[in-house]
């Protein structure tokens, strides 16, 4: 029987150049549909709700493929994630690349279309010092962060608008660019990296409906420009209203992004 | 004037053939040669006081070298630290390796022949779901590990004995394989990784007068196996006394272990 499967899937993206399958370079797509076409001898097609850009991380990207299995769908991610380590040189290798849950789904399911909306992490490391380990993980600041104004302009961005500000070009073409912010909350903790080094873990959680090319990364850095005291926070309703790139920050690094969530409206795919 | 200058680097092992210099690898040393020779426009030979794997990290690796350079010594940090993050691709990049201190030094002083000591810290992740973020920097363990074991276990390592059985082959030829390890700690706290799953982070610092090849990656699997019951804890005397690798537990992983610290005794270099 041809099932229609949802995976979510966990990945450090430092090793890949983004989601999206491209012909010669390591993708997290192209790997796991390779992995898995040859375990289950039938091509598998993934269709994933988000192409995150090379070096960007996910707790919880979610891909849904149609195919007829030899195993029950909750043993997927077992025999998937052994086959992945096992794809992996060293004795004791963890794989990059992890499914953490496998689920039926009604036939005309599409982890992309009906997705209903997606949380984003943006980590951040506020430090005088620099730590090597963090290189592919959080995007370094070295200069004292406004955590407040940070927060304020951050609380701006919730609600419906046209995001067109915060667009990179270069993304697939989109029929709009209003979208819904639910939340935008920014969190702040002190902590010592492994060198010892005291400094602040700034984190941008945001959820919307949808997000356009490099929004999330776009926000972030005008995030960063009001900490900077670049911009000021009251600043960030005229760039939203001005629709124009040119208005908004500087585009903060890949590597301190992490798709954290996606969620569906599951009333509606019972219906 | 020609300076002997002594270096503290810290360096993310993952992208690493370790740390000595190879032809055709990229290695900590090779790396870090270049770009100071490049730098300072004359040839520049670091000697590393411990050649690690390849994987293994570094919080605080010392290297000492005789140039004579154009700049202060305190200055170097910060220039070879710019040169290194220039080296790398991304406008926003952290370089891999990053000298933390510059030292000027007797001109008769050598980082490697006058340590008289080194801290290793050797990280395992005790929980039962893998965090791909782990990847290259923990030892994970799934089976639940009895930690009071492992103190046991570590506590018998303390003092002068030959450690033979937890040496492995292809080291260099040495003269004898008795060492003295001032400490041996075992510490473990419950933490919750990124993916939100619970877990133990055991961490073991181990400090003596020097270590054999892969000592501390034997003694670390060892400890494991202690943990998993595998092995009883008084039985590492007999471990010991036997001088037989096969004897010991296993190998753990190269990823897990970080080169804390190097100590020299500061009175005897006055002399």
């Amino acid at each position: 029987m041809r099932k229609n499967v949802l995976l979510t899937i966990a990945y450090d993206g430092a090793g890949f150049h983004g989601w999206q399958r491209q012909p010669s370079e390591l993708t997290v797509q192209g790997y796991l549909e390779r992995v898995m076409s040859g375990l289950f001898k039938t091509e598998i097609v993934l269709n994933g709700t988000s192409r995150t850009d090379a070096g960007v991380h996910a707790y919880g990207q979610r891909a849904s493929f149609r195919a007829e299995l030899g195993i029950p769908t909750e043993k997927i991610p077992m025999v998937v994630n052994n086959a992945l380590s096992g794809a992996q040189k060293g004795a004791y290798a963890i794989s990059p690349v992890r499914i953490l849950e496998a689920e039926d789904m009604p036939e005309e399911f599409h982890a992309r279309f009906d997705s209903v909306g997606k949380q984003y992490i943006y980590h951040i490391r506020n430090s005088q010092s620099v730590n090597v380990f963090d290189r592919n993980y959080v995007y370094h600041v070295k200069e004292q962060l406004d955590v407040d104004a940070m927060a304020e302009g951050a609380r701006h961005l919730v609600g419906t608008h046209d995001f067109k500000s915060f667009e990179a070009s270069g993304g697939n073409p989109r029929e709009t660019t209003v979208r819904t912010i639910y939340d935008a909350v920014i969190d702040a903790q002190e902590s010592t990296d492994p060198m010892g080094h005291s400094g602040r873990d700034i984190k941008l959680y945001i959820k919307g409906d949808g997000f356009l090319y490099n929004m999330v990364r776009i926000i972030t850095g005008t995030l960063v420009d009001l900490g900077l005291g670049k911009i000021a926070p009251e600043e960030m309703e005229n760039i939203i209203s001005t629709a124009d790139r040119r208005c908004a920050g500087h585009t903060a690094p890949p590597y301190g992004l992490y798709l954290a969530e996606v969620f569906y409206d599951i009333s509606k795919l019972q219906d």
